[in-house]
């Protein structure tokens, strides 16, 4: 299979004991794991294994296989053609000084990992895909696309707008239907609305499966650590949408029987985080694995791997096709990522979700170079710290060179909030 | 007039001694410069005087006076209402510090010096505006206005698109069309097609007096210093446009008989050298000064302040407001900003250049932490190469730490397009 998809095997090889390990290390090590992650292991396990050739087989059906990169792809449109969507954003500093020669230095890791997986040869899913679909959201990712382009056969950029004004509303909803087209193009099946809205219901249902377990991460103790649920949220972009969202009620089922007998991961009072920024895709577990490591625990994600992205559903109440594509602009117009101006709902977000979960303090995660958080950091800094919420801010990228120092910063706040609450 | 407007007197009396102190070692040290330099001389001893006196007149008898940041605001809407309009960018690292508590320090030095003259109270343009116009180019810039409004109590932000599709010329129109209102709410007066067309005509006057000065610059040897032209670009920003329009005129009358007379400001036969890549805002003249110490003369600008900015004219002949509009959205559309994408216009303006002025190289030059710029970097150069046509890629930013570096740097680069030519 390997080998069909044009990967380099030995690179491959590496790459899996490497990330083999690292899940080892970070995942299984865990003490009082809910059973239902026992599911999440396995995908994990065959990330690189039977989800390919699950892949595989649904293009041998005539069902496309697309890729995306960012949570603004409508995964429904996929849906609704029985298609399957899948995440490409890549989380390990693999190739990047392969990278390096086809984007700038300064270019953060999520952007350069894409061009290392690529180059390198190692990432089945995105040698595997009908469409990849790019998006113009940052500076970065926009312009990545024009060089990735010359990498690719199958890449497809979708546009996006600046600002949520009628005009950029607009433009979101004419790219939608571009989309569309394209998804009906290489399928040679019709979107409608019976079928749209079989979409938006999976869809729906996955990020209602997604809400279930955010709320009950507000019991104390809480009742699953932060890289499970990390783990849960990073999933999501990868898996069958149905089986995942299955098993992401079984885990809550599991979690509210924790929460009757007042059963936790980690110990009652233990200091709780949230984490707000930068996506983390899979293998990042670095921040998180140390803040839980350090003696918290991460009770919600403000990111696109986290509530960002799976916060409000479709309305599918429209009795037409392009009602339904109204909704689902909607939907989409409300997620408040950094890359719209004025982005003020992200700041009232944060600290929502502060409350909501009982956060003691935020730690507003960056990747080097990633100018729209980074430009947001402050701001978020300053509402916070407004509000008396603790907050520390980590800049970093995905190399092992700073754990010390993080962890020393990371225990340092985890001290001070403590003592304060 | 300095206290009314609110500067720090002593910061202010500061930067005008460095200023001028550069202006001496840099411009008036030249040799062999058109004597209608000396109108741009006059107006840079004032540009921080009679300049800001003039404003502060129109203000009086009711004339708006807009900042703007970026060449995609339409000035001839300002003109349309006799308004004057200027630019805002600065090119001196001042007050970093300071700006570095609002912004990341992995900000470029343009967007930072915004900060370090609001703050440090030594812009006497950014205090006499009625309207500071910002724009969402790229992610650095649209961000950075969210934290300047904080600041300003008269920012108006004006949405761009990213791509030039149909939808992204709409929410041009849009915008332009919004901006227009706000433009007439401002001034009390209406833009009709009459007045419109006359701010067009200007505009359009100016610009085309600086396309006749940038053929000029074809002629072997050339009859004008890279320096001395790149200031008229950037006076292009803060004088009058009439008055403006009339000097390059007056210069480009007598480069034409310095032409006649095989006379040039450097030997025949000098290196020439195409500048492309970032603005470059007074007084940032370092790498144009390295550059004709070093031996070589520039022959042209790709850049906003230069001909990415001033390329294309407005067709007047619409017989409607509306055409008008249209007209004007098709002309700034033109612009081969690499905030777009796809960007490959630019690509090809740059060895369109190459080919008009007969360069012998191009340094492509990059503010640091500029990402559309510095993803284009690699792009450009390799179009370059294809061309066979000699490229240095230079990143910096405002200090002069580097200057040794890139003397180093450029002198090599001269010498390697010596021996080839």
């Amino acid at each position: 299979m390997w080998t069909d998809l044009g990967l380099d095997l030995e690179s491959h090889d590496a790459l899996l004991g490497i990330l083999g390990q690292a899940y080892q290390d970070v995942y299984l090590s865990q003490k009082n794991r809910p059973r239902g992650m026992q599911y999440f292991d396995f995908v994990m396990s065959e990330v690189h294994g039977l989800r390919i050739k699950e892949l595989l087989d649904a293009k041998r059906q005539g069902r496309p296989v697309v890729g995306a990169f960012c949570t603004f792809v409508p995964e429904e449109m996929v849906l609704a053609i029985d298609g399957v969507c899948v995440g490409l954003c890549a989380g390990a500093e693999f190739g990047f000084d392969e990278a390096e020669r086809y984007v700038p230095r300064n270019t953060c890791s999520l952007i350069k990992s894409i061009f290392g997986f690529k180059l390198g040869k190692v990432c089945p899913y995105i040698e595997s895909v009908d469409l990849l679909v790019g998006e113009n959201t940052c500076d970065g990712k926009k312009k990545a696309y024009e060089i990735l382009g010359t990498l690719v056969d199958c890449l497809y950029v979708m546009d996006l707008p600046q600002m949520k004004s009628d005009a950029g509303r607009a433009l979101l909803k004419s790219e939608y239907t571009k989309f569309m087209a394209k998804i009906e193009e290489i399928s040679g099946k019709e979107i409608s609305l019976q079928n749209l809205r079989r979409g938006v219901q999976i869809a729906n249902n996955k990020r209602k499966a997604a809400h279930r377990l955010n709320r009950l991460r507000a019991a104390n103790p809480a009742p699953i650590s932060g890289l499970d649920a990390l783990l849960v949220n990073q999933v999501y972009f990868y898996d069958d949408p149905v089986r995942f969202t299955d098993s992401v009620n079984k885990i809550c089922d599991e979690l509210e029987d924790r929460i009757a007998e007042n059963d936790g991961v980690f110990a009652p009072d233990t200091p709780r985080i949230l984490i707000s920024g930068c996506p983390m895709a899979v293998p990042n577990w670095k921040v998180p694995a140390i803040v839980e490591d350090s003696g918290a625990v991460i009770v919600g994600e403000e990111s696109c791997v986290g509530e960002r992205g799976t916060q409000n559903l479709v309305d599918v109440t429209a009795d037409s096709l392009d009602g339904l594509l109204d909704s689902i602009v909607d939907r989409y117009c409300r997620i408040d990522c950094a890359i719209f101006t004025p982005n003020e709902s992200r700041l009232d977000h944060v600290k929502q979700l502060v409350q909501q979960y009982k956060a003691d303090g935020v730690i507003h995660y960056c990747l080097q170079f990633c100018q729209p958080y980074q430009m947001e950091s402050g701001p978020v800094e300053t509402a916070l710290e407004n509000s008396d919420i603790p907050v520390l801010r980590i800049d970093t990228d995905y190399s092992q060179e700073d754990v010390g120092q993080i962890r020393t910063r990371v225990e340092a706040f985890i001290e001070r909030i403590s003592a304060q609450s």
